[in-house]
């Protein structure tokens, strides 16, 4: 292994270009950006050096919407109609998924993210416990959520009370600043009304985010219409759902009124265009009304199984062009927006700083190859990041100051490949010999 | 430079994953597949040997609408309405453009189509000779039609013919079974119906094909009734354009008597979804009634400007996810269509074999890393090309038999990435200066 790796101490990425310049960052020991700028070479004697020519820095993209260890689940099942798919494919298999899966899973999904240039994530899934070590391991940021399901049953809520509980308390325990708790209130067709409210004030108590689906299909709005008189940003919000620690995943069939009124409370909407698009719900989110209401719009890729990968630059690209093709505007989401969700807006819904390359921020920054095919010419680096790239032009990533990969390679990558792939095969085994 | 790219002779491909199994691929000295299977390598004794295990053997793809050279503008002006995005950014650049910009820029375009599994295309674009000079160079196979223009103006269409008639000769000069010529009537928006029929006669008086763009927008098509009383189809088929010979590009406005026309002429449709949604074209190409209709699809990136790559399997993807989108349906275009598309309706589209791994066809072959993040797990091929992969995962490209990439490696990449930044700085320079 290179020894840049378990190398500790301060960072001096020379001669990188940045915003059409070329610039130092120098990083402190404690894995914050010291200095920025033409001569910050000057200010720091570096324990580890990064030659930073013929390389595009950027911030380290956030996803803020997926489920990790899905990446088990890789082109199991597509093509399918959603609730089919559900009920012949996806979950028979979770039935069967052990801690031992995620674990697996979330090394696979943690390996493919950095490779891709993400360094923070927002999970909602099962066994999170064991999402933790894989993230602890891995050296990236994440916010981990239970996925909160009651289905109105009191005794199932109980059960799920106490896993969120228990999930909270262990993460706590952990005492990683890069990797938080959140309470996951699946959604409103999953969640009753009691379920929601306990989960809004446990998170208020435990001062931490709220992670949930919304208005992902027309069925979920028709049907909370039907049944509770209101559309589900109102539900949620009457619920005390709607804060400014809240993530909202999909928000395609929000109209005009939920869109102001996520902005009001603070919500952050992440943009799942891939996913959408497979699926087929049939309306992209309106970035343009949550845009003119001011609200935080982020980008997310969803689990592997229904994407099927984890690449931000892919889904930075999706956005960019669902959202000119849905609403019919050539001009709507430009390149230097799609990027800014995918890094600021991605920052400041996780609460992992400015998610900006500037003085004071934690040192998460992507090394993209400006000699890339993807990168020539290099006009505008924005736009060749958005539209020319996928996430195989991010070459050296790092977290908070610590190296995760470097010239495209990742420590243990090898490894984390053959036990995903045999626990993939395992989990299928068991679940077909049931 | 790695021996394997100038020694020539039969080669084996001993064990890589093809369809779920594992074979060995023959290639005689001729560049086709000789043998396929189990014991394939017991039929020959192949002067190079390319281990096939953990690569996946898929054919090399096939992109079916392009404009090679405008590689160079790439990320040059994007987020614009189309009208004003051309007549502010790429007419005048394009005015500066040079034969020597044509064949930096084309080298460029076949060196990333390599590297992303594209062993074929189809282009239209200006100083086509120096395009041929490049994919000669480069090893790929192509169809080089001129963009022919008239504007409605006789003498422009005398110039366009001598234009056509000149590049025709050309490459029929050359002499090179990997090139070969087609006539690129532009559209029925700029070229007379005077101008389309010189093209049908002249492309079956020569026994080549046709490429023009067809009903790409809204505004094309009730141009078209009000200036000609019928359809833009129904205007080429009159012209005797639609031949079984002819790529149509975008056909996102067809409706669905055009679609059973394109069908009954034997026209190949080219399905071009990232551009149009880039342009947002307001509507996807009816996939639906083209398949109903039993017309041949294919797919096509469209030119850099408007994507900004070349990347077939992140097209493959956009297609297969654009139409389950736009016309609603999960089910539809599942990955083992996209893939067809994107292999045997490309090669059936070009003349260029039968786009399959089988004994006989020519050995355009590409091995995937099966080692790849994205393919693990490997449930399904198919379903991890389209939908999880993109081009980084093509590791050795084959074109005729000959070895075009080898694990990743293509001869002479870095003076063709310098070269065409170099030119396009040189034109941009040139544009902004006049």
């Amino acid at each position: 292994m290179n020894e840049i790796f378990t190398a500790r101490g301060s960072v001096l990425i020379a001669g990188a270009t940045i915003g059409g310049s070329t610039a130092d960052i120098a990083i402190d020991e404690t894995g914050a950006i010291a200095a920025i700028g033409k001569d910050a070479r000057k200010t720091i004697d570096a324990d580890i050096v990064i030659d930073g020519s013929d390389r595009i820095a950027v911030p380290g993209l956030v996803n803020t919407h997926t489920h990790a260890a899905m990446s088990l689940l890789r082109g199991y099942a597509d093509d399918m109609i959603l609730q089919d798919w559900l009920s012949e494919k996806i979950w028979p298999l979770e039935a069967h998924l052990t801690g031992d899966d995620v674990y697996a899973g979330t090394k696979l999904a943690c390996l493919e993210m950095i490779k891709s240039g993400t360094v923070a994530f927002n999970d909602m899934y099962f066994f999170m416990d064991r999402a933790a070590a894989a993230v602890d391991e891995m050296g990236m940021r994440a916010t981990l959520g239970y996925g909160f399901i009651d289905l109105g049953m009191e005794e199932k809520r109980e059960a799920e009370i106490k896993a969120t509980q228990s999930l909270v308390s262990h993460i706590k325990s952990l005492d990683n600043p890069r990797i938080q708790a959140a309470v996951g209130p699946h959604s409103v067709y999953t969640v009753s009304p009691e379920g929601l409210r306990w989960c809004a004030e446990y998170a208020n108590e435990q001062d931490i985010g709220i992670h949930v689906h919304l208005s992902e299909t027309e069925k979920e709005v028709t049907d909370c219409v039907a049944q509770f008189g209101k559309r589900p940003a109102a539900l949620l919000d009457e619920c005390g759902c709607l804060t400014q620690r809240t993530v909202a995943a999909h928000c395609c069939w929000l109209d005009e009124a939920e869109c102001r009124l996520l902005a009001e409370r603070g919500v952050t909407a992440s943009h799942n265009p891939v996913s959408n698009m497979k699926l087929a719900v049939n309306r992209a989110m309106p970035y343009h009304w949550l845009r003119a209401s001011g609200a935080n719009v982020a980008l997310g890729t969803d689990g592997c199984s229904s994407n099927n990968n984890l690449d931000m630059f892919e889904e930075m690209k999706f956005a960019a062009l669902l959202q000119k093709f849905a609403w019919n505007s050539p001009t709507l989401l430009p390149a230097s927006e799609a990027l800014a969700m995918a890094t600021t807006a991605g920052a400041r819904a996780l609460g992992t700083g400015p998610g900006t390359l500037t003085v004071g921020a934690p040192a998460d920054i992507v090394l993209l190859d400006g000699r890339a095919v993807c990168n020539t010419p290099l006009f505008h680096a924005d736009s060749n990041a958005v539209y020319s790239c996928n996430g195989s032009a991010a070459m050296t990533v790092l977290c908070q100051g610590r190296i995760l990969m470097h010239e495209w390679e990742v420590p243990g990558e090898e490894e984390i490949v053959r036990e995903a792939a045999a626990a993939a095969r395992s989990l299928v085994g068991r679940a077909e010999d049931a």
